[in-house]
Protein backbone atom coordinates (compact mmCIF):
# COMPACT_ATOMS: atom_id res chain seq x y z
CA UNK A 1 0.00 0.00 0.00
CA UNK A 2 1.47 3.30 -0.70
CA UNK A 3 2.75 5.78 2.31
CA UNK A 4 0.81 8.74 3.03
CA UNK A 5 3.85 10.47 1.74
CA UNK A 6 3.47 8.94 -1.32
CA UNK A 7 -0.26 9.92 -1.78
CA UNK A 8 1.11 13.69 -1.14
CA UNK A 9 3.87 13.10 -3.61
CA UNK A 10 0.76 12.57 -6.46
CA UNK A 11 -1.79 14.78 -5.01
CA UNK A 12 -4.31 12.44 -3.68
CA UNK A 13 -3.57 13.96 -0.04
CA UNK A 14 -2.88 17.70 -0.26
CA UNK A 15 -0.19 19.54 0.59
CA UNK A 16 1.90 22.94 1.74
CA UNK A 17 4.45 22.15 -0.97
CA UNK A 18 7.63 24.29 -0.63
CA UNK A 19 9.54 22.74 -3.95
CA UNK A 20 9.83 19.39 -5.77
CA UNK A 21 12.01 17.99 -8.83
CA UNK A 22 11.61 15.03 -10.35
CA UNK A 23 13.19 12.75 -7.50
CA UNK A 24 12.45 14.78 -4.34
CA UNK A 25 9.72 16.37 -2.81
CA UNK A 26 9.27 19.20 0.35
CA UNK A 27 6.26 20.20 2.12
CA UNK A 28 4.98 21.72 5.57
CA UNK A 29 4.78 19.43 8.19
CA UNK A 30 0.97 19.56 9.38
CA UNK A 31 1.64 19.01 12.70
CA UNK A 32 4.92 21.05 12.92
CA UNK A 33 6.85 21.28 16.34
CA UNK A 34 7.87 24.67 15.48
CA UNK A 35 7.05 26.98 12.47
CA UNK A 36 8.18 26.38 9.31
CA UNK A 37 8.61 22.49 9.71
CA UNK A 38 9.47 21.13 6.85
CA UNK A 39 9.77 17.28 5.27
CA UNK A 40 12.16 16.28 2.30
CA UNK A 41 10.89 12.91 0.83
CA UNK A 42 12.26 10.90 -2.02
CA UNK A 43 8.78 10.10 -4.19
CA UNK A 44 10.90 6.93 -4.60
CA UNK A 45 9.29 4.88 -1.68
CA UNK A 46 11.89 3.21 0.57
CA UNK A 47 11.35 2.98 4.46
CA UNK A 48 14.98 3.73 5.41
CA UNK A 49 17.22 6.21 5.20
CA UNK A 50 20.49 4.56 4.75
CA UNK A 51 18.77 1.70 2.89
CA UNK A 52 18.83 4.96 -0.01
CA UNK A 53 21.83 4.15 -2.69
CA UNK A 54 24.90 6.62 -1.85
CA UNK A 55 23.82 8.46 -4.79
CA UNK A 56 20.03 8.62 -4.03
CA UNK A 57 20.94 9.69 -0.44
CA UNK A 58 23.45 12.33 -1.93
CA UNK A 59 20.48 13.78 -3.83
CA UNK A 60 18.16 14.13 -0.89
CA UNK A 61 20.53 16.04 1.11
CA UNK A 62 21.56 18.32 -1.59
CA UNK A 63 17.84 18.89 -2.12
CA UNK A 64 17.67 19.60 1.94
CA UNK A 65 20.27 21.85 1.86
CA UNK A 66 18.50 24.09 -0.85
CA UNK A 67 15.02 23.97 1.65
CA UNK A 68 17.33 24.45 4.80
CA UNK A 69 18.35 27.87 3.18
CA UNK A 70 15.03 28.71 2.16
CA UNK A 71 13.65 27.88 5.30
CA UNK A 72 16.94 30.36 6.77
CA UNK A 73 15.92 33.41 4.82
CA UNK A 74 12.05 33.25 5.68
CA UNK A 75 11.86 32.55 9.37
CA UNK A 76 13.91 34.08 12.47
CA UNK A 77 15.31 30.94 13.85
CA UNK A 78 18.80 30.30 15.75
CA UNK A 79 19.36 27.63 13.24
CA UNK A 80 17.75 24.85 11.23
CA UNK A 81 17.83 21.50 12.63
CA UNK A 82 17.92 18.40 10.72
CA UNK A 83 16.38 15.37 11.78
CA UNK A 84 16.15 11.44 10.15
CA UNK A 85 14.16 9.10 12.54
CA UNK A 86 11.53 7.54 10.79
CA UNK A 87 10.03 5.31 13.19
CA UNK A 88 6.26 5.94 12.62
CA UNK A 89 5.92 6.30 8.92
CA UNK A 90 7.99 3.78 6.93
CA UNK A 91 9.02 5.92 3.90
CA UNK A 92 12.08 7.92 4.60
CA UNK A 93 11.88 11.82 5.51
CA UNK A 94 13.96 14.32 6.89
CA UNK A 95 12.66 16.48 9.24
CA UNK A 96 13.72 20.38 8.71
CA UNK A 97 13.02 22.63 11.42
CA UNK A 98 13.94 26.32 12.37
CA UNK A 99 15.06 26.24 15.85
CA UNK A 100 14.79 28.36 19.02
CA UNK A 101 15.05 26.31 21.90
CA UNK A 102 15.79 22.16 21.82
CA UNK A 103 12.22 21.26 22.34
CA UNK A 104 11.92 22.42 18.67
CA UNK A 105 13.63 19.02 17.70
CA UNK A 106 12.62 17.06 20.50
CA UNK A 107 8.83 15.94 19.17
CA UNK A 108 6.80 16.67 22.78
CA UNK A 109 5.73 19.75 21.19
CA UNK A 110 2.66 20.94 18.23
CA UNK A 111 2.51 24.44 17.12
CA UNK A 112 -1.08 25.41 15.50
CA UNK A 113 -1.66 27.26 12.24
CA UNK A 114 -4.64 28.03 10.66
CA UNK A 115 -5.07 26.57 7.00
CA UNK A 116 -4.89 30.23 5.48
CA UNK A 117 -1.75 30.50 7.72
CA UNK A 118 -0.22 27.42 6.40
CA UNK A 119 -0.65 28.26 2.69
CA UNK A 120 0.76 31.74 2.77
CA UNK A 121 4.07 30.79 5.23
CA UNK A 122 4.55 27.74 2.18
CA UNK A 123 3.95 30.34 -0.78
CA UNK A 124 6.73 33.05 1.05
CA UNK A 125 9.25 29.89 1.89
CA UNK A 126 8.75 28.42 -1.77
CA UNK A 127 9.36 31.69 -3.07
CA UNK A 128 13.45 32.03 -1.41
CA UNK A 129 14.07 28.27 -2.22
CA UNK A 130 16.48 28.33 -5.25
CA UNK B 1 39.22 29.70 21.02
CA UNK B 2 39.29 25.55 20.26
CA UNK B 3 35.65 24.06 20.01
CA UNK B 4 35.81 20.91 22.46
CA UNK B 5 35.10 18.91 18.72
CA UNK B 6 38.83 20.36 17.46
CA UNK B 7 40.58 19.42 20.57
CA UNK B 8 39.42 16.28 19.74
CA UNK B 9 40.23 16.08 16.50
CA UNK B 10 43.62 17.13 17.36
CA UNK B 11 43.71 14.62 19.99
CA UNK B 12 44.32 17.48 23.16
CA UNK B 13 41.01 15.67 24.35
CA UNK B 14 41.14 11.93 23.98
CA UNK B 15 38.08 10.70 21.80
CA UNK B 16 36.76 6.92 20.88
CA UNK B 17 37.76 7.13 17.49
CA UNK B 18 35.36 5.21 14.49
CA UNK B 19 37.28 6.82 11.92
CA UNK B 20 38.61 9.94 10.24
CA UNK B 21 39.61 11.05 6.70
CA UNK B 22 41.25 14.65 5.42
CA UNK B 23 38.33 16.67 6.66
CA UNK B 24 35.73 14.85 8.70
CA UNK B 25 35.97 12.87 12.11
CA UNK B 26 34.09 10.32 13.72
CA UNK B 27 33.57 9.17 17.49
CA UNK B 28 31.58 7.92 20.02
CA UNK B 29 29.71 10.30 22.04
CA UNK B 30 31.00 9.72 25.39
CA UNK B 31 27.76 10.74 27.08
CA UNK B 32 25.69 8.44 24.20
CA UNK B 33 21.67 8.58 23.80
CA UNK B 34 22.19 4.64 23.03
CA UNK B 35 24.97 2.61 22.19
CA UNK B 36 26.74 3.14 19.23
CA UNK B 37 25.76 7.14 19.49
CA UNK B 38 28.28 8.42 17.19
CA UNK B 39 29.24 12.44 16.17
CA UNK B 40 30.81 12.97 13.10
CA UNK B 41 32.58 16.34 12.47
CA UNK B 42 33.82 18.47 9.72
CA UNK B 43 37.76 19.07 10.74
CA UNK B 44 37.07 22.52 9.61
CA UNK B 45 35.79 24.55 12.78
CA UNK B 46 31.70 25.80 11.54
CA UNK B 47 28.70 26.80 13.75
CA UNK B 48 26.00 25.64 11.67
CA UNK B 49 25.46 22.68 9.46
CA UNK B 50 23.59 25.35 6.76
CA UNK B 51 26.60 27.33 6.76
CA UNK B 52 29.13 24.85 5.40
CA UNK B 53 29.60 25.13 1.81
CA UNK B 54 27.30 22.91 -0.63
CA UNK B 55 30.67 20.92 -1.25
CA UNK B 56 31.92 20.58 2.28
CA UNK B 57 28.09 19.54 3.49
CA UNK B 58 27.92 17.03 0.91
CA UNK B 59 31.20 15.41 2.10
CA UNK B 60 30.32 15.07 5.87
CA UNK B 61 26.65 13.90 4.58
CA UNK B 62 28.74 11.38 2.69
CA UNK B 63 31.37 10.51 5.10
CA UNK B 64 28.21 9.92 7.72
CA UNK B 65 26.02 7.70 5.62
CA UNK B 66 29.60 5.36 5.51
CA UNK B 67 29.72 5.82 9.13
CA UNK B 68 26.00 4.73 9.56
CA UNK B 69 26.92 1.63 7.57
CA UNK B 70 29.19 0.89 9.83
CA UNK B 71 26.50 0.99 12.60
CA UNK B 72 23.97 -1.08 11.34
CA UNK B 73 26.32 -4.00 10.64
CA UNK B 74 27.79 -3.67 14.23
CA UNK B 75 24.57 -3.18 16.60
CA UNK B 76 21.14 -4.53 16.71
CA UNK B 77 18.75 -1.54 15.96
CA UNK B 78 15.81 -0.81 14.49
CA UNK B 79 17.41 1.74 12.17
CA UNK B 80 20.02 4.10 12.20
CA UNK B 81 18.44 7.76 13.12
CA UNK B 82 20.50 11.22 12.08
CA UNK B 83 20.04 14.38 13.67
CA UNK B 84 21.81 17.65 13.38
CA UNK B 85 21.20 20.29 16.31
CA UNK B 86 23.75 22.46 17.73
CA UNK B 87 22.67 24.57 20.02
CA UNK B 88 25.29 23.98 22.46
CA UNK B 89 28.72 23.16 20.63
CA UNK B 90 28.93 25.15 18.07
CA UNK B 91 30.84 23.16 15.81
CA UNK B 92 29.14 21.29 13.26
CA UNK B 93 28.04 17.61 14.51
CA UNK B 94 25.94 14.95 13.30
CA UNK B 95 25.08 12.31 15.89
CA UNK B 96 23.94 9.29 14.13
CA UNK B 97 22.13 6.96 16.72
CA UNK B 98 21.35 3.12 16.28
CA UNK B 99 17.42 3.59 17.51
CA UNK B 100 15.08 1.08 19.27
CA UNK B 101 12.79 3.42 20.70
CA UNK B 102 11.71 7.29 19.76
CA UNK B 103 13.42 8.30 23.04
CA UNK B 104 16.81 7.08 21.90
CA UNK B 105 16.45 10.60 19.74
CA UNK B 106 15.13 13.06 21.99
CA UNK B 107 18.01 13.52 23.99
CA UNK B 108 16.23 12.87 27.54
CA UNK B 109 18.11 9.65 28.50
CA UNK B 110 22.06 8.71 28.28
CA UNK B 111 23.60 5.35 28.26
CA UNK B 112 26.14 4.74 30.63
CA UNK B 113 29.61 2.06 29.63
CA UNK B 114 32.56 1.67 30.93
CA UNK B 115 35.79 3.07 29.28
CA UNK B 116 36.90 -0.48 28.30
CA UNK B 117 33.42 -1.08 27.04
CA UNK B 118 33.42 2.01 24.75
CA UNK B 119 37.22 1.24 23.51
CA UNK B 120 36.01 -2.15 22.67
CA UNK B 121 32.98 -0.82 20.55
CA UNK B 122 34.90 1.68 18.58
CA UNK B 123 37.19 -1.08 17.43
CA UNK B 124 34.09 -2.80 16.36
CA UNK B 125 32.29 -0.23 14.11
CA UNK B 126 35.69 0.66 13.12
CA UNK B 127 36.59 -2.75 11.63
CA UNK B 128 33.42 -2.69 9.94
CA UNK B 129 33.91 1.10 8.34
CA UNK B 130 34.44 0.69 4.72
Amino acid sequence: MASIFTKIVKGEIPSYKIAENEHFYAFLDHEPNAKGHTLVVPKREENKLFDLSREEYSGLMDFSYRVAKALEKTIPSKRIGMSVIGLEVPHVHVHLIPLKTMADIQFIQKATFTNEEFVSLAKEISANFN
